[in-house]
C-alpha cells in the first residue's frame, strides 16, 4: 500500500547524517556557553602560568644554600609582584599561588619549618624546583588547548576563562518547530471529550529538544485537513531550522503529512523497518529538515532519540553526534521481535562485573510506561522464540548506567 | 599544622549525604518540569486508552463473522464518538487510533482489504481482539505510574499530559551563591596585571552548578581580608541553600575561609586524604551548607564533582545522587599515586567489548587541559610503581561513554 521502501535502521540514519549540515555560527559569552559545541580552534596566548607560582605555602629558598638558618627577608602573597630577588642565606615566607622571587629556586613546606627569631630552619632538604610550578608547566603559549567541536563543559570555561577567552565562536542551537496533527487531540489541560486523546506528544517532543540542545517552538495542533497541515508545514520549516510533526504518517485517508511534504520538498524515506515508529518520515524542504514522527507517543519519542537527536547534535556541530552503543547482558528471557527489529526499551545497570539490562514490560507502541526510567534501548534483531537470559545484545545508552 | 584529620573519601562523602536533606517542593508545570525531580506519587485518574482503540489502518469487524464480503456502513476517524454499533455482516472503516464501534471485536489492516462496490473482502483472517488496544491495556485508572524521586524526561512529561496531569509538585532547585576569594585574582576580561591570574573557579564553579540541577549566583571575588570574607559568608548563607568558596582553605597565613566557618558554624572536615582538593571543607551555618574548595581550578571542579554534585543532587530528592561507578580496564601504564588517593582524569570507551580508559595525561591540579574532554576519574589507590596496562581500576563516569 505504501509507496515508500522499508528502509534498513542504519541505512536511513546514514541518510539523515549525511544531510544535516552544521549550522552558522555565533559569538558566545564563555560564561554562558556550556552546553554548545565550540565551532574555532583555541590557542593560548600565553602560558599557564605566566610566572614561577609556588604550590604551597612556606618559605622560597635556594635549594643548594642550604645549612644554617635563613634570615626571612620577605612575605610574598598571592597577587603580588616585583618583589626584591632573593639573596644567599635568605628566604621568603610565600603563600600558594603566589610568585617566587628573582633568585629562589625552591619552596620549603611550611610543615617542615622551624622559625625562631626571625630565622629559619627545615627539618628536611628542599630539592631545585621543588613545590615550583614553572612557567607554561600547564600551557604553553601558542597550544592548541581546544578543537572546534569541543563540547563546552565547566573544564573548558575555566580554561577559556583562565587564558581571558571570555567570548567564544559557537554552533547556534537548532530552532525546531514543534506540530500535533489529529482531529482527536485536545490540549492536556481541557477537558476530555469521548474518543478523544490529549495531545501529550508535543510537550514529550520539546522536552527532548531541550536535551538534545535544541530550542523548541510549540506549533499546537493542527486537524487532519490538508490543505491546513500543509500550510502549517511551510510556517514550521519558515519558523524553524527544523519541523518536527507528530502522527498522520500512516497510510489512512486523512494521513495527509506525506503527501504535503511531496508536495513541498524532497522526501528522503518514509518507512522504516524498525519498531517503533516504523512510519518515520523525513524531508527536506529547501534548506529546512522536515521529520514526521508517527503519532504513537513512544514512536514518537523513540524515532526523535534514534534519528532526530543526532540530527540536532549535528547540527550543532557535535563530532559524535550518536549516544554510546556497547552490548548489555540479558536479565532474563526477551522474546524476539516478529517482522522488525525492535528498539526495546530497558533499564542497564552496572553489576557483577558486567553491563546487564532488562525489560522495562510491555513493549506496545502507545504504552509511555515502557520509557519510563529507561536508560537504554536494545537492539533485538527479529526472529522466532526467545533471546534467553545471559544472551548478549547491543544497546544505545541514552542514560546513565545505573548502579545497584 | 591543620587542626584537621585527614578524612577518608568516603567517610567525607558519607558526612555530606548524612547531612544534606531534600529542599522544600513546589508547584512546577508539566510542560516545564524537565530536568526536575517529582515529590509526590502520581496515580493514573483514568484508563489509558479510555476507550478501545484502532492500532492501525483498516476496517473494524466482528472477527467470526466471516465469509462473504461485508458492506461498509461507516467512516470511522481519530478523536470521533457515538458511532452506531457494528451489525453482522458489515464493516466500518476506521483509522489508526478511532475508537470500535460497540459489537466490533477486531480491525483488519487495509493492507489486507479488497474494496467493492461498498463492500469489503479480506485476504486474511482476522482473530477476536486483534489490532485493537483494549481499555487501560498502558495503564488502569488507579495505577500508580510515577514514584516520588521520579526523575522528569520527555517520556515522563509524555505520560503526565497523556493523563491530564498539567502541574505536578517538585522538589526545589537549589541556588548556590559562589564566592571566589583571594588577592591574586582578577576577572578574566581585566587585563593581567604581573602576579596576577585570573578567576575561572568561579564562573567553571557556576556551570557545574547548572549541569548539577543548581541555580548559581554570583557573588564576585573577595580578596584576602577575613572580615570581609567573613562578612561575604553571612551574606552567601543568606542568598543561597548552599555557598560554595573558592581558595584559601590551606593553611597559609592569609587562609580565612576555615577558621571564619568556625567561627560562624559547624566545620564537619577540613581535609581529605584525596587528590586533588585535599583541603576541602565542609561546614553547616544554620540551615545552610558551605562547601570551602581549594583555589586550584582543577581541585575545586574535582571536589565539586565529587561531593557539592552529590549533596545538590540529594537536595533536589535524586534519589541514586552518586554518578555511575564502573570498572575499566587501563590501555596504558598508570603511574600510582603516592601519599593519597587520587581520581585521576581519564577517557572511558567501550571498545572491544569492554570498557578501556586512557589518562588525559599530566594530572597537576592546576592543569585543566586534565578535565578537558574527559568523561571519567579513575580511582587510583595510592602506591609505589605503576598500574600496569590491562589492570582493572574503579571509575566514576562523569559523562557519556565514547565509542572507537
Amino acid at each position: 500500500m505504501s509507496l515508500y521502501d522499508l528502509l534498513p535502521i542504519n541505512d536511513a540514519l546514514n541518510i539523515v547524517l549525511r544531510v544535516v549540515k552544521p549550522l552558522t555560527t555565533e559569538r558566545v559569552a564563555t560564561a554562558e556557553a556550556d552546553g554548545r559545541v565550540l565551532a574555532e580552534e583555541i590557542r593560548s596566548p600565553e602560558n599557564v602560568p605566566p610566572f614561577r607560582a609556588s604550590t604551597v605555602d612556606g618559605f622560597a629558598v635556594i635549594a643548594n644554600d642550604h645549612g644554617a638558618p635563613r634570615k626571612v627577608v620577605d612575605n610574598i602573597t598571592a597577587g603580588v609582584a616585583d618583589r626584591p630577588a632573593l639573596q644567599s642565606g635568605t628566604a621568603a615566607r610565600i603563600m600558594t599561588g603566589a610568585p617566587l622571587p628573582d633568585g629562589a629556586d625552591s619552596v620549603e613546606m611550611i610543615e617542615y619549618s622551624q622559625l625562631d627569631n626571625g630565622s629559619v630552619t627545615f627539618d628536611r632538604r628542599v630539592s631545585p624546583g621543588e613545590n615550583v610550578r614553572p612557567i607554561g608547566i600547564d600551557i604553553s603559549s601558542g597550544d592548541v588547548v581546544l578543537q572546534p567541536g569541543s563540547i563546552i563543559g565547566a573544564p573548558e570555561v575555566g580554561l577559556l576563562m583562565t587564558l581571558g577567552v571570555t567570548q567564544i565562536e559557537c554552533y547556534r542551537r537548532p530552532t525546531v518547530a514543534v506540530l500535533s496533527t489529529g482531529d482527536e487531540l485536545v490540549e492536556p489541560g481541557e477537558p476530555l471529550r469521548p474518543g478523544a486523546i490529549r495531545d501529550s506528544n508535543r510537550y514529550a517532543l520539546m522536552a527532548s529538544i531541550r536535551e538534545a540542545g535544541g530550542v523548541p517552538v510549540s506549533m499546537g495542533r493542527a486537524i487532519d485537513d490538508r490543505d491546513l497541515q500543509t500550510r502549517m508545514i511551510r510556517e514550521g520549516v519558515d519558523l524553524g531550522d527544523v519541523l518536527i510533526t507528530s502522527g498522520g504518517v500512516s497510510v489512512g485517508d486523512r494521513d495527509f503529512i506525506k503527501p504535503a511534504l511531496e508536495e513541498l520538498g524532497t522526501v528522503h524515506f518514509g518507512r522504516i523497518n524498525f519498531r517503533p515508529g516504523m512510519p518515520l518520515t523525513f524531508a527536506e524542504i529547501g534548506p529546512k529538515l522536515v521529520f514526521g514522527l508517527p503519532g504513537n507517543p513512544v514512536s514518537s519519542l523513540v524515532t526523535f532519540e534514534s534519528f532526530v537527536r543526532p540530527a540536532l547534535r549535528a547540527m550543532q556541530g557535535d563530532p559524535h553526534p550518536l549516544r554510546p552503543l556497547v552490548e548489555v547482558e540479558l536479565e532474563h528471557d526477551f522474546r524476539r521481535p516478529g517482522g522488525r527489529l525492535e528498539y526495546h526499551r530497558a533499564v542497564v545497570r552496572y553489576s557483577g562485573g558486567r553491563l546487564r539490562a532488562r525489560s522495562t514490560g510491555l513493549q506496545i507502541s502507545s504504552r509511555l510506561l515502557s520509557m519510563v526510567g529507561s536508560n537504554a534501548m536494545l537492539v533485538l534483531v527479529e526472529g522466532e522464540g526467545t533471546l534467553p537470559a545471559g544472551s548478549v545484545v547491543p544497546a544505545v545508552l541514552t542514560g546513565p548506567i545505573q548502579n545497584d
